[in-house]
């Protein structure tokens, strides 16, 4: 069984394990499992990859700051918070979104708060993604963007920008609403005043 | 290039593209593009995935009908909204959600709501997700599982396991946390009074 993999609980049993596709990007594990009920299972396909990071990054006036890049995947133009991958093995989620947010945008933040972490999607990728809230975010650096990468950085009020998520004027990635709603029960949770006029 | 690819807009070009692993379950792309900025990217790796459906599921009393399994990419057995894939080529989101609901836990619904749709993870996938909301969902049958396929059904109040969720009991793939918002603006939005006692 390769590194890095985990033992199933209870009565499910990895009778073979092999990469059926591997390069620096991704790596597609291949497992033979027999479950409980003893009807064998295979292939079944695990996504390794590393853990991802998003934020929403805010300014001191309360916008956010928003990336646009081609989607490849899609073939479109696409506005989503600045997001990213940790860098393995040893980089710590905050690290590596701080990162990912100079990186693609020249922002920084003094402070950072992280809104909530879950699996990505538990029935074909071992990662997870953790979600932070960033405030007093400031344009700091130039971009310094990956091979091939390019990325506009705008910025618009929070609530403007929760409007249009909500009348469809903006489609985030169904991930990315995920850490919409994670920023949304921080808030409401939150007893510090300074974050009560950003409930949305 | 790929039946089904779509020509990426502007400048960018596609100057190669090849599948690096296909089988029936998953078809990795892996193209070579050229952007506006003259600086090659390859690989450029894209998964092609039909669309993903899920549903909120409620029964006549307000319980959403939940399912567990074990999910092997995390090693462990977690608690999830049904879910499933759109069977190709010609399959409706709507139907796919009847069929994958009926088939996961036996439940049936007369009353479907389309609460919102979105490109799932555009960095890498190809594919939407489809969520629905379905009132009055019943047990009208047995399970009917896939091979392989261990799945349990159990039913608790929405309210209840929204708190759950917020307060980390249940933890949602972000994916599904994505649903979570869907509904939660849907519910504010409608101006259904049988939908007002399931705000949150």
């Amino acid at each position: 069984m390769p590194a890095g993999s985990r033992e199933p609980p209870r009565a499910w049993r990895i009778l073979e394990s092999r990469y059926a596709f591997s390069d620096p990007w991704v790596r597609l594990r291949s497992d033979t499992l027999l479950p409980p009920n003893g009807r064998l299972l295979s292939p079944c396909h695990v996504f390794e990859y590393p853990d991802w990071v998003d934020v929403i990054a805010l300014t001191p006036d309360h916008n956010i700051v928003l990336v646009n890049q081609y989607r490849h995947a899609i073939g479109e133009i696409r506005t989503e918070f600045p997001a990213g991958g940790v860098d393995r093995p040893t980089e710590e989620p905050l690290a590596a979104i701080k990162r990912e947010l100079l990186e693609e945008t020249g922002y920084a933040s003094e402070e950072w708060h992280m809104i909530g972490s879950a699996p990505v999607n538990p029935a074909w990728q071992t990662n997870r993604i953790h979600s932070f809230l960033a405030l007093g975010a400031r344009r700091i650096a130039e971009q310094n963007l990956d091979e091939g990468e390019v990325i506009r950085t705008c910025e618009m009020p929070l609530l403007e920008f929760v409007e249009q998520v909500e009348a469809g004027g903006i489609e985030l990635p169904a991930l990315q609403l995920g850490g919409l709603y994670l920023l949304q029960t921080y808030l409401r949770r939150s007893t510090d005043p300074r974050l009560a006029p950003l409930r949305f």
